[in-house]
């Protein structure tokens, strides 16, 4: 194999023999003169061949992938860069022509087939852009929780039943047995944080939802916390903490690709204001709108809600319990109303989270009245029988977290390899 | 909820009225006095109860969950550490008696019991280690190549079909039609190499393998690397690199998890050395054995040849190609043998990898020669016919790493929620 360096090091370097490698990004022919534009993951540079008897006789398209040795160069016309000016030209692997998608233009191709040639994709700016931020989003997640003393887990991804009682689950025979794909790490991140007090996971889950719209996706990444001797209000401190300072970091290291997304991030004031539930029914009513305590919100009403908070990222918190999990703590207070949050950024749900039932008893009595049977959870409420302190958590999906960074309408833009009803493949 | 620091924090302020919060982890009772030992995530301290009226009435027992507010004060008792004097106890959560595990003493409880109640064997000392080092694992990992500029991929674990043509695959109803769990994450960081150049992955793989051993689940965590521009020889340099630099990490940060799990770390010498099968075939010949080229190794005979080889961590490479998958790049003066390599560290592979074949029409061939259908893989085959540089990888798997670090030698036991033939719970 070849050694070559990037062609961000090739520039910095002029007048060294070096070999630089990458793919073709387009060609000009000149009379005298041809231009070959190479591309490789940090950046292009632009070859000016002379001796016309270094370029290859079978010339070359678009995506070629050729080795290029020669030294780079100031360019005498102003403003045009470097330039490098070869010795030797040798070309690694022919592409195929036509290209199926065009690269330069993502907007021209259509996005099933963007998707259907994503390898291809990937080499598009917007495309690049797109997963470099999701990069950010992830190391800075993990590295904050890291550096705060969490404990990375990983809960397992074939289960044995439902862990929050829901339908839509992906069911799959196990040896013997008959196995699901989890839905969520929820019964699992209990158990660590019952023990390690603070963990984080970043973990694939499954819903086998029938509907393919534009906002959801079969398969999704989610980015989790739980954390021991914390009620709701401790973890929505860790959440709006941890948002912020994502996405300053993507704003700080990723301007380029905020640039080629065409996106303004906006960083939301800490803290993030806490409406309730009931002030935001409150807030419906005043304008107009007919909702009662206890409705949820329709879509419509979501947003007039939004617009009536005014904020770029608020919690909506103390849900009546009818609308939230079993396992949601209720108010001693108010048993109606539960100790659980949604996140709102950006005009889009990213986040929820509760604090958790830690006590058998009540955890009983709570499944029972949501008309579940007790003895279906059994497993579960037995984690808490040895010594459970008071816990709470949340969850951010990864895909749409980065749909609202880089300002992405359709999810399948910020999932590699998507995966909704139809799609399987690649 | 109560503000609570940790026990590490409380020890570091004594004098200070503050809450320290945790699970008891052991009691003992004299005539005047009571002494109460609380454990967190960041240690132990003995709460020592000079007022009998502070004791909690119901009595205390192992693992119950207490908050106590109160000061830290060195012992008058040489060596005896901080004790801390209560103002208040608080039971926050009791447990049930008796405990199914031994946290104390991990040995005195069965594998299989631990697992049933593993967010209990969590709180174990060993099981502790174990996973503190798996974390460090993880995130120096992670961090050192995000520092060396590779971009984290996010594969699909539903796929259409057989990545590698094998068998063993978990399959499941995917709608209108079927799909399975994949088995390795090969053909996509294949697909991301060949456009973001520098991929690594952190991943879940399924494998339906039937047998139930002390070094196999069906359910693991892959970490793996793929990258363009690069030959074997070019991963392996990364290979050996990354492995030292995390073992140092853990031994460096980890030297108290270490001594709880009485493990001598033994970091390999750079470069590590290269052996040819062929090298190999020939050393055993030379010490009697049995065997000749194109053999595999038996289990006695891969044991003598380590010992014959004598470093704690060494490269095996060039295969015969009937050895190693179809994509593996033949060497091009001996189709025979391949660019195929696996790590051997502590006595056990840890991880393999192979230059793969960039050229659709040689991948065809290979594919041929295998005895399998081109046609089953033209989707493979045709990610390479857009402009795919040369590329190369490998695969560590996380808990077989850990098995061997921690020095462990069922690799349930590195696993938090083993997956086997039997085990589909917790």
């Amino acid at each position: 194999m070849f050694e070559r360096i990037y062609i961000e090091e090739a520039k910095r370097r002029p007048g060294e023999t070096v070999t630089i490698a990458g793919w073709v990004a387009r060609t000009r022919d000149l009379a005298k003169i041809k231009f070959i534009v190479v591309r490789d993951k940090t950046g292009e540079i632009q070859v000016t061949v002379k001796d016309l008897g270094l370029y290859p006789g079978e010339g070359l398209g678009r995506e070629d992938v050729i080795a290029v040795t020669g030294k780079a160069a100031q360019s005498k016309i102003a403003n045009a860069g470097v330039e490098f000016f070869p010795d030797r030209i040798e070309v690694v692997n022919k592409s195929r022509q036509p290209l199926p998608v065009d690269i330069a233009e993502t907007s021209q191709s259509e996005l099933e087939t963007r998707l259907n040639w994503r390898f291809l994709d990937f080499r598009a700016p917007q495309t690049r852009a797109i997963f470099a931020i999701q990069n950010r989003l992830l190391s800075t997640f993990r590295g904050w929780l890291t550096e705060n003393g969490y404990t990375e887990i990983q809960p397992p991804c074939i289960i044995s039943s439902a862990s929050e009682g829901g339908a839509d689950l992906f069911k799959l025979p196990y040896f013997e047995k008959d196995a699901f794909l989890a839905q969520s790490p929820q019964l699992y991140k209990q158990m660590c944080a019952i023990s390690f007090e603070k963990v984080f996971t970043v973990t694939p889950i499954w819903r086998a939802e029938k509907f393919n719209t534009p906002t959801h996706l079969n398969e999704v990444r989610q980015m989790d916390i739980e954390q021991a001797f914390a009620d709701d209000e401790a973890v929505m401190k860790v959440l709006e903490k941890i948002l912020v300072h994502m996405l300053r970091d993507v704003k700080e290291h990723c301007p380029e690709e905020l640039k080629t997304l065409k996106r303004d991030l906006v960083i939301p004031e800490l803290p993030f204001r806490r409406v309730t539930y009931t002030e935001a029914i409150e807030m419906l009513q005043r304008a107009g709108e007919q909702i009662v305590w206890g409705d949820d919100f329709t879509k419509p009403q979501e947003k007039r809600m939004m617009e009536l908070v005014g904020k770029e990222a608020f919690f909506l918190k103390d849900w009546p319990a009818a609308q939230k999990a079993f396992y949601s703590m209720p108010y001693s207070d108010n048993p109606e109303v539960v100790h659980a949050f949604d996140c709102i950024y950006g005009g889009i749900e990213i986040s929820s989270g509760t604090q958790r039932i830690h006590v058998p008893e009540l955890l009983r009595e709570r499944i029972s009245k949501k008309g579940l049977h007790p003895e279906n959870f059994e497993s579960y409420i037995e984690a808490f029988a040895y010594g459970a302190p008071p816990h709470a958590g949340w969850s951010i999906g990864l895909e749409r977290l980065t749909m609202i960074v880089t300002g992405k309408d359709n999810i399948r833009e910020c999932c590699m390899f998507p995966r909704d009803r139809e799609r399987l493949t690649p």
